[in-house]
């Protein structure tokens, strides 16, 4: 079933596709993209549109975790970032747009920056500042979901679902249901996620086997993608998102027979950028989306236009471009609301902004109504 | 039969190919250019060449379609452009060449030319003064053929028709047959275009069943392509012309069988820019070509060689590049005529000049003296 | 047994190869690179290398065709280029490089250029020019090979031979062996060659068929390719040399069988710029090559280090680019002899210079001491 | 078994991958990367990590060796390059520099500067220099490796090996076992490899029957690889890593069968510059690496940041870049040192820092602790 070549001799390597290498394939009647429904259910939670936030200190600051929930998505914090560690968060976070902005390398990599990022991260987590600023958001009314990393989960979750967290988001770049080390005590994650109250959601996973123990742990939901573009040069690991979004939606399928019924939601968080990336994850068999890019240049986002992943702090293994603003910033034009990025209007033809109205047109000239039917949507690969 | 991948476990993709995937092979006796006939006859009219314009200002000025009537081919006005919001309709193209020119943003991608073309297309049509100018057309000979959408044709078309339209063109980026919507009246393209007096051109399409169902609406022409090239950024979707082409080709004998002999023309409108492409097409079974940026840079294009496709002026979620002229106004260098762009003599060899003079030597090198037979041509595909 | 995919329903295209898609794959003892023999035989002339140059007055000069000769290869004068149309050849010739290197045209093709190459090309061509110029080539000793072009070799071809040329080249951009043509009469090359006493090798093909055809002429060797890398754009026919060159070569074994035992030569006329690539199209079944912008460094070149094909001169649809010529003589430093270019010592490392150094180390290295049998040499294609 | 396709009538080509195609898939538990070990033994020789050097004099200054063999690596000194031809090796390296920094040819291929290769090059080998230089490095404790060609490897090997070499490396651009020439002495590397005391590291090879052959002459390891990545357009020959790398393994499997238990190391030299890329390579069944532009910035690498192959002084056929400098020293910013390049901490997000810490972490998430079982991790093809 599987396409499978042999490189060299007795050396198999499986085929897989890019969301740049398919798109998606109009054979029906079409469509009003008003009758389009983008909502998005996970447990008990309800959300406008299927979109979360990578848990990034460029994107996340109060505000636009507040603005993320008005909009209809889910903000996500990093609890692992700036927001404990830095007494002054807008100050740490304005020194690395201005280091980054500052280094004329071409390559769009800055060193400077990312030095800085580790020694931002070097400061220890006040758990105190982490949960008053979580609180802080709490109640605002926004729904709070926070990212903490496999390895200090379990000293971290219960702090900050005290503080506030309603969803917990376990992410790593790449993580296993159980994870082995010698010595030291390996994060369970089956009864980890069974000892919590709230609903957690984890990843990143790449492959159908690790996806499927993941779902087992009791995952609300699994994220697809490594969380980073650099990983390929930096691990020689790639996540092709057209392939794993459907090899885990395979997972998904068989965990739903295996169990009765019960659906466990996939997010993509990877290639995406454009609001016909988003389409394609979702027809590819995402549930949801996860956006880091595409969010930047948002008037509220922390970065002011910057951008980096999670693990561009890493102190001694960085991955992920620090990017500089686009020049939105530079040219004296006025950033665009996360609103404006989101639901439009648009005066943008790349489908950068207008995010979820490119995917009701999309869903709309395909003739779907709803995300889960448009998970069928056809598809095409060029060539 | 068809070429399908697993892109992941249990998700199939087809395998399509673009026009640029694709080359033509000449295999029998060569034949003298001058002995090619690119007549193009659908329904009751004939053209000397097998080439629409595009229906946007950015060519349509009264002079560019007389000349292209003069020329043997048809321009096509769009009846929700500029023609009828603007009483200044040279003033109006003129402010969007200068706002695209005065934009220095490296991507080609004008937001100054998009805001200020959706503030243009925000005024009223004027129905008086659209009729006016599509009766001044007529009244010089040329063969008129208007553009209308899918969703104002009930209330543009009998208007256009009564001015002088010999031939309506209901395009938008992808329709079909019928439009499904909650509320309001959807447009059934059977009976409206069983009600009309003209021939009907109608598109894009891009697959086969769609376009089956179009032409059994009566259409004398199906139009194969998406109407823009940043479609796959913002939708997702993208229109692969080789394959497009060629499927609706396959749905053009089906229906022709279906009917007894009934032939649907299509024309292609996408990825097409020179002679070698316009061939292609036709070699993948094209019956003619709509050409846009093609046929910007001739002195007579309202643009001055300014392009933007119709849908650039969406007012919500605008598609397609606002393209700055060539250097041929920058550099004082005098602009082609439309009569050199199609028929030549060129000083130019990547075939952006000569269109006509480059399909016809393509069909003799080839062997073949008529467009029909050379949509029989031996095909290649680049590795 | 082909490899064939469909590109649409019903319609299909064969998949082909570039040289650049392909790569030498060395598996047997190496040997010295001396003791290689480049040899190559073609009718009662030997040639101390395999390599022709492409018939263009950018190579030409008479010095530049003498040291051809001397260096072991064989110079093509166009006869119906400038050598008898331009009393002053070399101030001509110095036009055309002045035109294309104060052309700031940042696509490299020179309006300017070929417009004057155009203007150049319009004088008549003075028969009595042209002999004495042959016949002052023919005078130093050097074997000469003259070009003349399917249309006008019933008219040129007793001229040239009478004037001194030992070998006609026939080359039209994609010619056949009975060219079709309403009224007129058409060059049935069959019942031409036959009444020459000089042989003769044609082209350019790309196909099994037209080269079987051609070789059933009596032509002494044919050309692979189609004269010039802007056919793709201009007339949508791309020649994949590495498919068309093992296709001819499949019809010269057919052809050879057919015959009981003659051997027609493939010279390869495209895609050759380096010494890789030399071996590349010797290892897919040629004989021989023919260089174009390889040569153009050379001091004897009549160029000056510019470049163009013999169509650019087209009178109204010109192809190919007219190329400035590299920084040698822009930047003082001293321009390459022929001899340096073809047999080094270099101080380059891409394959530029040196060429028959490269070509001889390719076929040690994969054990080859001769050019016919490394025709049989392992291939491999990239992905 | 093999994918070959036919690129032409009766002419077939075999599939090949790059390292670029390929990725790394993970699909076990993931583990810790401090439970990673890169322990490489080789021989009597155990190193702590699976890096070679590429044998150039762009790396090895002694200063290079002796830190090479400090951080677990193996260094290797170039018996025919300046170590032994030039009194001031730094001031012949750097005069190379000087001559690749001061040209401005964009195509970053120095003629200058290769022509000075060459000039170098030319001097006599002063074996008493070499010996020295040899044993200076020896005397500091560091295990010694130096690199003869197969054509001098008799006249020169007995002096190096006298003067210290442990490890005797015996590579050119393409080698075979028995190297067959008319007249003169051919190498019979069996003889040869039988006679030396020391462990023998032989290539590059391609090919699994190349390879077969020379693990028959009894090396310890075979090089995989074309020693530049200008042999494509040279000689038309390219070695495609992941194919490459692979084809060899099968050859070591058979021929530890043949033996009944003899294991030839595999070490990878081509494609090969970021931690990614050594993590592919292994996995493709390499046992080690060989590294060259990736070590060239550190401080202690002689050409302070140029990078050379040996090939690049070739006399009359010289192959590969010489490339200037990266940013590092024209910025002001400070090299990094060797040990930051290969174990970090970095703070570079693209692979070029932390090389054996980016292999770690590699296996580890893929679930793998020891280099030999990593290489049968799943793998993936782009597309």
């Amino acid at each position: 079933m599987r396409d499978y070549v042999e490189i060299g001799v007795g050396r198999e390597a499986r085929r897989t596709y890019s969301l740049s290498d398919i798109s998606i394939v109009p054979s029906r009647r079409t469509r009003s993209s008003s009758d389009v429904d983008t909502t998005w259910h996970i447990d008990a939670y309800t959300f406008g549109i299927p979109v979360m936030s990578h848990p990034t200190d460029a994107l996340a600051s109060p505000d636009f975790v507040i603005e993320m929930d008005k909009q209809g998505g889910l903000g996500v914090i990093n609890a692992e970032g700036l927001w404990g560690r830095q007494a002054d968060l807008d100050a740490a976070v304005a020194r690395v747009v201005e280091a980054v902005t500052s280094d004329d390398n071409i390559d769009g990599a800055s060193a400077q920056a990312i030095a800085l990022l580790q020694e931002l991260h070097a400061a220890p987590i006040d758990e105190d500042l982490l949960a008053d600023r979580i609180a802080e958001v709490r109640a605002s009314g926004a729904t709070v979901a926070v990212r903490v990393s496999p390895q200090r989960a379990r000293e971290l979750a219960p702090m900050v679902i005290k503080a506030g967290a309603e969803i917990l988001v376990i992410q790593g770049t790449m993580i296993s249901a159980e994870h082995v080390a010698t010595g030291g005590e390996p994060l369970n994650l089956k009864e980890f996620i069974g000892s919590l109250e709230v609903p957690v959601i984890a990843g990143g996973v790449a492959d159908y086997t690790t996806a499927m123990h993941l779902m087992r742990t009791g995952a609300a939901g699994i994220i697809v993608g490594g969380g980073t573009n650099t990983n390929e040069f930096a691990l020689g690991i790639e996540v092709p998102m057209a392939t794993a979004i459907a090899d885990v939606s395979a997972a998904r399928r068989e965990y739903l027979d295996e169990t009765g019924g019960r659906y466990v939601h996939i997010i993509a968080d990877g290639e995406i950028e454009t609001s016909g990336d988003v389409a394609k994850a979702i027809a590819c068999g995402a549930d949801a989306v996860m956006l880091g890019t595409t969010l930047a240049p948002a008037a509220e986002a922390a970065g002011k236009g910057s951008f980096w992943p999670a693990v561009a702090g890493h102190p001694r293994f960085p991955r992920g471009l620090v990017e500089a603003p686009q020049d939105f910033f530079f040219e004296g034009v006025e950033a665009p609301s996360l609103e404006k990025i989101l639901h439009g209007p648009s005066t943008e033809a790349f489908g950068n902004q207008n995010i979820v109205g490119g995917l009701r047109r999309a869903m709309a000239k395909c003739g779907y109504t709803d995300l889960k039917s448009f998970q069928k949507v056809g598809l095409a690969v060029k060539r």
